[in-house]
């Protein structure tokens, strides 16, 4: 890929059963990044916008987490229903999703 | 982790041995994400770099790829021994390194 306008990193740390701080595989991180991998394809937006998983991007009690750049915009909570909108608003559109944003503070 | 001023993300993609992509783990992603890993610690800079470890960047071939956010510089080729160079110039100083950027048309 070349180097996109907007790029996705979609946490799906994994932890072990049991484990106190949870993770966002657990929380449903696995399906999310399929839906946002599935998104570029629909879109033919494979030249503007990357999706990448990554490892742990920090508040796992609210994960999923998914983190935009160049903004710098983490969303945590985030579902498969909410992905269409990320891309419409923010990913293509510019305007990050406010209600998904992570709690201030928090990042 | 709150928001960092600048955040790395160290390709630790995996491949099966012979796969004809290679991939960054099989040229040494593992030991150069705990180079990045320690060097947060000895600079006390956890409040101004983050460091992840992330899934394929595009270019496999001349791995290990390192992504650097928000300016979106790829390195690539990348091995312990440029860490420290990395921190100084880019990721405290704000100045990429020029010889470690993947080629124009890569990225």
């Amino acid at each position: 890929m070349g180097k996109p306008q907007r790029h996705v990193f979609v946490c799906s740390q994994q932890r072990p059963p049991g484990h106190p701080r949870g993770s966002c595989a657990a929380k449903g991180a696995s399906p999310l990044l399929q839906a946002f991998w599935g998104e570029p394809q629909k879109r033919q937006a494979y030249d503007r916008v990357a999706v990448t998983y990554s490892g742990c991007l920090g508040p796992c009690d609210n994960g999923p987490n998914v983190l935009v750049y160049p903004e710098g915009v983490l969303y945590s909570g985030v579902t498969t229903a909410d992905v269409a909108e990320i891309f419409d608003s923010h990913l293509e559109g510019g305007q990050p999703v406010e209600r998904l944003r992570a709690e201030a503070g928090v990042w």
